[in-house]
């Protein structure tokens, strides 16, 4: 794929949002994924280029709807992938196993390879590994400088960095090192970079790095994607509270398969994921309803989950009623689209001067940086800010 | 119970929204039901007289809650029961049938029976019947005769006629009559009554009858109240629009016991129906995915109704992905709360001069008088509405 | 109701069963519930006098269907009830309650007041209670007591025990005491009375029993009754194996309000539950499918539960597919019925001389005393001992 | 694939069955498709070649379980494909097509490409095409012709011709030409073969035909494969009858894809197919419970089927409860194997000199040649009839 060569660029005028390019056509972004191995990574990866050649529409990206046109957001064909991760699986295999697991449809990684073998070699060894003898200190150095190093070679305008690594457990309480999702975040923070966290990780939620935070004027977002179960759910609570509808209980099961449900089976990691979904129940019912949230590890399932959800509520004179949602997904192909949303939106609030947590970018996460709740209200936020980024052009 | 006395009703100013009530106490407000022993009448007469008591709370009445504080809606306490049937079980006898199946909880019918002795001796007889030799002419005066009638008796400020008979088949092309439901509409018009359809058939719906509407400055809503499978549809199709996700098929299936799954047994009943829960997927979509919608009736079911519907979706680069929903409810009881609010709202339009068809009520029908088709729109739209309401006092 | 009567015995006769009472019209026979004011028991009393009173079809008894006629089992007229509890409130109350929580309907626990009277008479106080300093021998003497006092009064011809008590916890490893309900086991074994566990709990099932269990002669049955998820997946399972699916995953969700499900709540009491819900798969299956089982307490449920399957299989030439199932059911509804059932089953047992365990009511069991694991196979070994039964009269 | 050569036939000693093989190696046994060239004879022959060659386990072939070995069943290897269709396109080309929608796995259809090319050279012009001038009995001449021809040029042992085509509408009462699965069947009797109906067409099932099978002295097998929803039902149906549980309403509805979906949007073809699924249950229940079963065209679904069931039972003392089950499977790959299964059978039937109709393979059938309904005593009597085989040789 020649696509992403100055001489085509011209093809980013014909996007279907209808933007007409104002954009320096020789500036690229460049898109550093912490966990840059892992299925939604690839996915991005090898989707990027996918939609860039015009084999697929580019279906599940919100950016690219009309309401973006206008908006000065990179174009796909601009952005340059990268990355850190601890697994050695080159990109163009990691496409094929996701082939066979039906996550990419079959044909698409060979007709992308060129784009996978480009991000494959731009991913370096990310930490700490077992026995690395680096401090914290070190560590956030030499991931600054990986990314530091990624923007000077291809001459990036910027580089985003987004986290989509498996999760990992909450840190122990009293622990003395930071986890090492926010030795990635600090890194971002020292290198300069417009920061995502699409995990249910610590990130840059940790208190040790308010202060870096709020000091570097960098624009970041998030906290844990909102793909499945809290999507439904984010749509579902305000219906309820709309209709003065009595929810007293709301349950959860969760089967998945690939690398994220053996992270979670993890207690501690699945602690960290239902606080998020319950989250959005509390926001918006102002009450948190009876119910747990179970997190499975089915290997069997590979990339794609299921969601079963079962909501006991109260109507008129007490008149009990039950909805039940089945939610059957691809983890992978959910996240992906989304995750090229962030790293572009973030990167154009960056070239306009937007600073600090964006609240307006909660549609995205389960744990937004404020907001509203539910997902209309963040619609209806995310356009706003839309309309902004059109403003400052 | 004595609380609609006058006497009673600054109980009035201690109503769940808070609201101020300037209202004149001794002013009292007229619903006349089309279809008034059947079971959303009764179980709204019941649970008004409950909810005014202080047995329930006022669950699933969308008036009683804070934003309609202070926009001077008629009180519960202040509203007196009538209508028109063709059936002839009193409605203490109906709503101990309800009780047995479950719709009114044990005790609530003795507790409100003075309520519904009141309702009763205010139930006039509907028709056509079979073999009735009157002319739509002689009818709709006779419906308006009754209704000016019970105004009158009672010293009713307004009366608001409420169409909740069960669903009459879609009218034959080239029928020189009119539909029953369209001469209660029509006597409403002449009897000066604003007017709501709760079902769909035609009511105010008729060619014949557009005129009339147009010159009677009275406000009118709906079609179809939106209580279950389309209640979901306008929540989750803003869903897929909002993330760009591609739905491709939604199927739906609805088993419904009670009258209504009779009456719509007719699949000519059924095609009038369905056509509402299909505009709302269209109306959101941008276009209509594959799939059918079936209504069964099912008898052992009783009052209870279950509704499925299977979604089929793609994401990104085509993958496919399903979402099921299964609605459990009763039907009365998710009717007769917005029957209630329904007849306040259009009470109260009518004291404020409000004239005409009302698509700020959109929130409350499958088939609105025009406005946004999801859910969380439509919910704004009935905000900015009370609002109106509240600076026209 | 004076059904219990020797001069209305005569009924028996009219059994659904069709069944000619060779029967001694004047023998009785005792049913003592451990746990005796619980829901189940409860439902068990109150539905046995309205069946024996004509008010209800005995739905839900295998017992009364034609298969069991001459079978010589104990009419419905002659069972007396009584039992140890720990918790005082009064079988009538109790009812009432369940009317309320719609398990019984309106209207019964007045027109079987007097049974529900009777049988409250015959509960005695059980244990240990917190701070009862009694030895294990101490309680089960005076269990034994109790239950021989209520034969001897009322000149029953044999008394079987039903423990149908909440769940208690797995003991712990080297515990030096019994379990409550082994307690209860070895008093039924004192008194010479069978024994059924329609729990979890221990009960019969201690090592330290074994000897005693086996010296007495009588026969014992079950452990677990099998009401809802795993009685689908005891007919689900084998279809799988006949048709030679791949089970690859098998995962499984309940939600139970009412007293069960805050005892499950407790994971060690879970994990005894859910130790039976998995067997029936991997004896069936012959390999134990990935997935898990969680049981939550949900008191908005009351008496309902509602289990969630999701069971991945692959079929021809690794095609991956689905099965999900909703089950809706009310706990004491479904166990009550079973548990007449078995006591009649274990009362005939023990007047024609059939002892120690008994493989041919895994029918009615999660963990069953041996036998096929399949529902269809464990039915032929019930007709086949109904037949035994039939012969030995 | 050079499996098919008599020299490589000793691979058979290693089937899955343990059988020992006594069968002449150089004996082959013909399958004639009519159907040819639809999804489930692609996937039966690329199934057959794929578990020929140790490529997959045969995974949904009960001919292949522990049961069936030493009953001489014909090998996998032994079989040679051919058939009639009115389509045009390879099946090769059908093969890949098939990938694409996911049923046959990634590189299956290049890996058994010779056995697709040597299928596919078998394959006739089927009939009546549109102006087709030929009479019934030419027609059926000209297919009896086909079959011969194929057996002779193959130099088979026997053929056993299988209805796998799109299902037909019922025919008009009055027709007075058969239908054109009837053609077939009457050419399959005319040329000496046993005869298996997997479609819910007439086949065999004309009474014009009754006196050439009776007198024909083959075997022959079915109607209607049971492979989803009716294959559920037919376990399910049971577990209520046998646990004395009320059902009073089973509800369902299928959303189909591929050219099953369309062919059964014809009223009259899906009144066929449903008059099966309701057999089910009114011979097991004893009555038909109320509710309808509906079946959608969904094209979107491709392959693919979802089929949900809505089951309202009553237990004791009325208590309503509800199951419900959803199904999501791959019509073709769940038919495959029990369309091999059932020509091995009815091959080695034929052999063993077995005629007429074969009850014992109501196991296959929605609507068998009589025998039990339900799916385990259809079990034992399959069985029953393998060790009837084994005993014949």
């Amino acid at each position: 794929m020649a696509g992403r060569q100055p001489v085509n660029d011209g093809n980013a005028t014909d996007t279907p949002t209808g933007d007409t390019v104002t954009h320096d056509h020789r500036e690229r972004t460049g898109v550093w994924f912490v966990g840059a191995r892992g299925s939604v990574a690839t996915t991005a990866v090898a989707g990027c280029a996918a939609v860039t050649a015009g084999l697929h529409p580019p279906t599940g990206m919100v950016t690219e709807t009309p309401p973006f046109g206008g908006t000065g957001l990179p174009p796909l064909a601009s952005l340059v992938f990268g990355g850190h991760d601890t697994a050695s699986c080159p990109l163009p295999k990691r496409a094929e196993h996701l082939t066979g697991a039906g996550v990419l449809p079959a044909g698409l990684a060979s007709a992308v390879r060129a784009d996978l073998d480009a991000a494959d070699r731009e991913i370096r060894c990310g930490g700490p590994a077992a026995g690395d003898t680096r401090t914290d200190e070190e560590l956030t150095a030499c991931f600054a400088d990986d990314i530091a190093s990624f923007r000077t070679r291809h001459r990036l305008a910027r580089v985003v960095v987004v986290n989509v690594a498996s999760t990992e457990p909450l840190p122990e309480p009293g622990a003395d090192r930071l986890p090492a999702s926010s030795l990635y975040a600090a890194a971002a923070l020292r290198a300069g970079c417009p920061y995502v966290n699409f995990t249910p990780s610590t990130g840059l939620h940790s208190p040790a790095l308010a202060a870096a935070a709020a000091a570097s004027g960098l624009p970041h977002a998030g906290r844990d994607g909102k793909t499945g179960q809290t999507l439904l759910r984010s749509v579902l609570a305000p219906m309820f509270v709309q209709r003065a509808l009595d929810v007293r209980a709301w349950s959860g099961s969760n089967l998945l398969g690939g690398g994220d449900g053996a992270a979670l089976a993890d207690p501690a990691a699945a602690a960290a994921k239902n606080a998020g979904k319950e989250r959005v129940l509390a926001d918006t019912l102002g009450h948190t309803p009876e119910g747990e949230v179970h997190i499975d590890d089915v290997p069997a399932l590979g990339d794609w989950k299921t969601a079963w959800d079962h909501i006991a509520f109260d109507g008129f004179l007490g008149s009990r009623m039950i909805l039940q949602t089945i939610w059957q997904g691809c983890d992978s192909a959910l996240a992906a689209p989304l995750v090229l949303d962030l790293a572009r939106l973030l990167a154009r609030a960056h070239e306009a001067g937007v600073t600090g947590p964006l609240p307006a970018l909660g549609f995205y996460f389960k744990d937004p940086d404020g907001g509203p709740a539910g997902l209309s209200e963040q619609f209806t936020a995310l356009l706003a800010f839309a309309d902004r980024l059109r403003e400052t052009r």
